[in-house]
């Protein structure tokens, strides 16, 4: 177990997807670096946890060619002992110290037929007072298309089935599984888009296996996503699709605030707001009530995309 | 206690509420009545409720002349059996059958000039298994500028003081500082906007006065508001301030998707998704770490107007 490992490979990651976003986009991400004092309070107590002494590096573009916004972030945070809201389903872990530290990304495309994506791979740690330690890692990817288009579909979650591929175990069935499970809105009785891959407290068989998973899931993102970028970024567009792909990024948005456990957490927990949000849309309308009209690529998205199945 | 009485104030509120919008703006509402089965579920426990036996009207404006996105919705559910998430600090009444009813609104005017304002009142009746009932009413109003103007949030605050100045106790000052302390995002260490008032859980000295208290706020929300729209809508405007608005409405939505107890409570327990929404503002922007230079109107308002201070 060594956390140092998993901080370089995700600064290596963080850094390896913000250049080859960086080609496809032509501008450069801004870079910056945070730190925070210790302190915060556990939202399910009031009490102050210690949740606070680490950084970031946030990585942005905004008004980009091809991104109309798009953030990258690393985070590695420590506290001298665990929120009560994490310890209620680890009982055995109440009064650890710990640290998490993770990357996590979304895309928001100019182009409405390039699709949205998200991307996250995390780690927890924690040391009881008696010197055991524990971990997990967790992580996934999805994609959220605003037209969709059956090969897009299918390259992502293929990617996504050949990240997990080396590894004992049905891990992609599960793992795709659990991701339509998660990126559902329940409001709207609609999934968040055409899912991907969703884990978490992944710890078995061992360490280096469970770091080996979340570094193939974090390599992976690129071969999943970048070819779609590509080949959307140009597509011609009007006025129609342009306003259907910002009355899509209000779903975004009800996701993220609403039901979104790591946002409203961090949100809660005094974490850094602007890296926690880099995951908004830059321009969003919402509208009553609409629907689309039968028989059109609008429709199409609902009836064939925004239904959970195998795509692969 | 008389719920027909409370049905009957609500609807001709909303009515008398929408017709002063229309007549301001020029534009007509859409009213657009529902209803609903009983369903939902408890967001604690997962139990189905009995929430659902009920319906409303939503009257909405988008793309007034005025009024970018505005509405009035009149909700009134029933149900079987409190849920969990209610009854957490009513012991005493679990188990008992229950009405709710309210008109909710929000306005999002074009002009970045003019604010934006909420208004709500509500009551709860609760009917225990042995007979006995109990019932509260809340309520208030909150002012949210974009650009701040002396004269308007001391009108405002004169105006919900003057709704409250019939009643014993000195009611303006606890509802006053209660909105500060409801209407502030805390993830911002920011408030909402210029205050107001709230107010919940009132049902002393009776139901008559606690239920006149409801119609004089409800009263007062045109005689708040109207004046700083028509003062403000025509006001000559520029990208700049209109970015400035856009941006600032990002605001509105992570207050109410992260921490309004209704549009939470509303969205979880399968209330009308459409209709707790009415809230969002038509289109929003969200930027990386955005401050406003120093000495311009956009950094007054954050130093002068986001302050919780005594208007009148």
């Amino acid at each position: 177990m060594n956390s140092d490992a998993v901080k370089k490979y995700l600064l290596g990651l963080q850094n390896r997807i913000v250049e080859g976003l960086e080609q496809i986009d032509g501008k450069k991400f801004l870079r910056d670096k945070w730190e925070r004092p210790a302190g915060g309070t556990d939202p399910s107590t009031g009490v102050k946890t210690g949740i606070g002494a680490g950084g970031g590096i946030s990585c942005i573009l905004e008004e980009g060619n091809v991104l109309e916004r798009g953030g990258v972030a690393f985070s590695h945070v420590q506290g001298d002992k665990m929120p009560a809201s994490a310890t209620a389903h680890r009982p055995e872990l109440a009064g650890s110290s710990w640290e998490a530290m993770g990357v996590s990304l979304v895309m928001h495309p100019r182009n409405p037929y390039a699709p949205t994506a998200h991307a996250n791979v995390r780690m927890f740690m924690a040391k009881k007072p008696n010197g055991e330690t524990a971990f997990w890692f967790g992580g996934g990817m999805d994609l959220t298309p605003y037209y969709g288009f059956e090969e897009d579909a299918v390259h992502f979650h293929q990617t996504c089935k050949n990240s997990l591929a080396p590894f004992a175990g049905d891990l992609h069935a599960k793992y795709k599984k659990w991701c339509d499970e998660y990126f559902f809105l329940k409001h709207r009785n609609e999934p968040r888009g055409v899912g991907g891959i969703f884990f978490d407290d992944l710890s078995v068989p061992d360490f280096d296996t469970a770091f080996a998973v979340q570094q193939s899931v974090g390599d992976h993102f690129m071969k999943a996503y970048g070819p779609l970028l590509e080949r959307r970024k140009d597509t011609p567009y009007g006025e129609r699709e342009r306003d259907f792909q910002l009355y899509r990024r209000g779903r975004y948005v009800e996701f993220n605030l609403v039901i979104d456990r790591g946002t409203i957490f961090g949100l809660q927990s005094n974490g850094r707001t602007e890296s926690i949000l880099l995951s908004m849309p830059p321009l969003v309308k919402w509208r009553y009530d609409w629907h689309p009209e039968k028989n059109t690529p609008e429709a199409a998205l609902y009836e064939t995309f925004l239904v959970p199945k195998d795509w692969v």
